[in-house]
């Protein structure tokens, strides 16, 4: 940055400008089932092949997959029969729909809701609120209404969230020794994923999904075996409905849907309901003190003001509403990855 | 890549999917002023000051802020004010709107059409065809008459264009010693930005910019100046209308847009209008031989799928094309910027 020669040939500014190009590339081939079909397979295959398999055009398959070598998501090697294409071992991982750390879902949920809400992103900042009235003619007044607006909505929602916690979960649970509490509750545990690691990570541990009631039924239907026997429901609001008594409440990626207001009014609820010795963990991306990064929570803290009344926050601000409320004992952890872990103590 | 650090959690996923959220937030800023304001104001302003001047939120504006430190697109100091926000280097010279190598209208281009046409990239290689159908509600069929589906539209396209070569013009002009061509024509030449270097780095030429009469018209009206007597006009469609006889023709950008057979129709056109002992530059973005990269020129492929009938092509491709109409003495020159050029003499 800041050489001659950079500022000769603004490099920094096509990249960034191509980072939209990029994301679809990937979103696109995981939607085809480009992946899938190639881990099914087992064995390299032919652009023609991938296209005839997954019914795409010849021309418009044979850019793609080349597109996914440039950015090191397939490999291709030049063979008699032409040039035959396989997944590197992060599409294994990462990009297939079985893999137990699949990103699929997320991918999906960012490629057809989020992006079209930061269409209108220079609005958004203009007016400092959300924009799925813009983005899908829905009301931006409650964005949980507005996210929930259809059940497949929800449901991809969901999914996805649980992506995330497929590969972030383990680390903001094992941030701090949560073995002391029995009785936990995942207020907007949604999907479950965080809760499936949280017992396999503490397995005297039962956990409570508390979320709305269309949500549970969801989770319980499609997420949640009913073998699981250390995680169970409860259905409500929790911003006007109570909230039971338990030893740790678990808030992960809840207080940055939400004003400092409506973090504080939940905050306390959480304090009154929970034991004395109890706590509550808050699962979040922090940004730096200055707000000087990482750059990849001030774009998600876009993502709060494009999508939710919340933001990203840093340490000391989530302290300050924990302080507010009544919780001691503070202690943060930076994962390394892209959550981290605060903990209070009643 | 690869490493069990990479395999265990996998940024290189991450920055992928957030490649949109970067695009979008630098076209943002600059869609909102956030450079020009910094730029005119000549010193380092609040982010209240800077969301004032925009009329903008100041809970939005402070967060594009900051993910613009983040990207290293502004720079913040702390003082007793609080924190105030100045322009890289980089964001003056390419992003505000005054400068002579701002990018900011291909930005808008980018952000406006572009982002909305790759929403259905899915659909593009599904069906082998450009999307205007789904991403503008207007036909298919003819691109250039989609991209130009109103006044607004082919100004931002022109605008767009010009900037692409106000840093990369220079380069591809100068690939090859034109010199010795006087009398050139410059094929869909739009905005007339290349004209202009061309002029400016042979003294001695002339350029005919050569294109629809509507791009024409606003072409003399609003960016190549009257006084500027080394460049003329042409009026027509060069797949119907005739082409008048020069030394040298320029397509830059051009054969990119087009199917095999219409590329050799046109270059059989052009052949046959060319003096002899004249040729012709191909301006465009050169696939490596066996398309393993580069990557900007892979997604621009797929960006031509979704906007158009053509292609990026290899050097030995576009060779082909030109042989196939005449041309000899196939010349290939790479810049090391994002356009190369192919020189064909007759």
């Amino acid at each position: 940055m800041g050489s001659t020669e950079d500022l000769d040939y603004p490099q920094i500014i096509m990249q960034y400008s191509n980072g939209f190009l990029i994301s679809k590339v990937m979103f696109t081939a995981c939607e085809l089932g480009v992946f899938d079909l190639l881990l099914e397979s087992g064995k390299p295959l032919s652009s023609d092949a991938i296209a005839a398999g997954l019914g795409a055009s010849t021309m418009g398959m044979k850019r793609l997959l080349d597109a996914c070598v440039g950015l090191k998501l397939l490999a291709v090697e030049m063979t008699q029969e032409g040039a035959l294409y396989r997944n590197t071992e992060i599409s294994n991982i990462y990009l297939t729909k079985s893999s137990p750390k699949s990103q699929y879902h997320i991918m999906m949920y960012y490629s057809n809701t989020v992006y079209l809400c930061w269409q209108y992103l220079a609005d958004a900042v203009r007016e400092g609120r959300n924009q799925y009235e813009r983005a899908f003619g829905v009301s931006s007044k409650d964005p949980f209404g507005a996210m929930y607006r259809s059940d497949e909505e929800m449901l991809k929602f969901m999914a996805g969230q649980n992506s995330v916690w497929s590969i972030c979960g383990r680390d903001v649970l094992a941030a701090f020794d949560l073995s002391p509490f029995r009785q936990i509750y995942d207020l907007g545990g949604g999907g479950g994923a965080l809760a499936q690691e949280c017992v396999s990570l503490y397995p005297n541990s039962t956990v409570t999904i508390y979320d709305l009631p269309k949500v549970v039924q969801v989770a319980k239907e499609q997420f949640v075996s009913p073998e699981e026997h250390q995680i169970t429901f409860h259905e409500g609001d929790f911003f006007n409905d109570s909230i039971p008594e338990a030893e740790l409440y678990i808030l992960s990626k809840i207080l940055h849907d939400w004003d400092d207001d409506k973090c504080r009014q939940l905050l306390a609820k959480v304090y009154n309901a929970c034991k004395p010795g109890g706590g509550v963990l808050l699962v979040e991306s922090l940004l730096n003190e200055d707000k000087s990064g990482p750059v990849e929570t001030q774009l998600y803290s876009m993502n709060m003001l494009v999508q939710t009344e919340g933001k990203e926050r840093t340490a000391a601000e989530y302290s300050k509403l924990l302080e507010a409320a009544g919780f001691g004992v503070i202690r943060v952890k930076r994962t390394g990855k892209l959550y981290d872990a605060v903990l209070g103590r009643k």
